[in-house]
């Protein structure tokens, strides 16, 4: 059986300190022990790691392309509890300087949704989902 | 306060069917009313979205480049419960005829890792860390 779980998603970074300083930022607990060889923060969920780029490519022994910038394909996201609040996460992120690629706005599924990059062009969506419910971790409960 | 969490990790995928029929076949549970327009999976940690390409940077408000190919940056890790299950579910994930890009190996950390990659080149990594444990859900605990 294939262990149906993410524990950790790692970010291949071309800047490690600013992507640390970034991180860092929003407040979120580095692990003892990071570094700017190699940084993890204990999200609830899973881990986010930072790793330089070439080595993490090097690490899953495959090729890494060109410097890449903009949309890598995959993005995050962080559900939260109300409507309302992803107005004031995106509020805040802004405050902290995130850039913020998409506004809040009304879904036409029914929820609420907006998007902010790291320095790198990594993407997170900030989501408010009706008929979701989270235990006591943050964590979705099915 | 920024919510410390990854709940979902959405994959931009540019052929949905493919793609779908590689994460059931790992025996993951889709959820009811996936679709080929936008599928997800169940997994403990985080969910598991798939979401065409372009649909993805758009909802982003990103520009979408030209067809990845290759590493993209972003990896996600199935952390296992011992050194053993490492090398046991690269078996099972090469019988069901993933990509292995990096066999099981002792790791400099003093863990064990792998790597393999769906059909687009979305990089996983099988893992076992020494000193972590998981609660009843396969989640790390601190």
């Amino acid at each position: 059986m294939i262990p149906a779980r993410i524990t950790v998603a790692t970010l291949g970074a071309h800047d490690m300190p600013a992507m640390r300083g970034f991180y860092r930022g929003l407040g979120w607990r580095e692990k003892d022990g990071s570094s700017d060889g190699f940084a993890s923060f204990l999200l609830e969920g899973a881990i986010l790691a930072l790793f330089p780029f070439e080595h993490l490519a090097a690490d899953g022994h495959v090729e890494a392309p060109a410097r890449t910038t903009g949309f890598r394909g995959t993005t995050l996201a962080i559900n939260v509890e109300s409507r309302e609040e992803v107005d004031a996460v995106i509020a805040e992120l802004r405050a902290l300087g995130a850039r913020i690629t998409k506004e809040p706005e009304d879904a036409v599924w029914g929820g609420r949704s907006s998007y902010f990059s790291d320095p790198e062009g990594n993407l997170w969506e900030v989501v408010w989902a009706p008929h979701t419910s989270f235990d006591e971790h943050g964590r979705f409960v099915w």
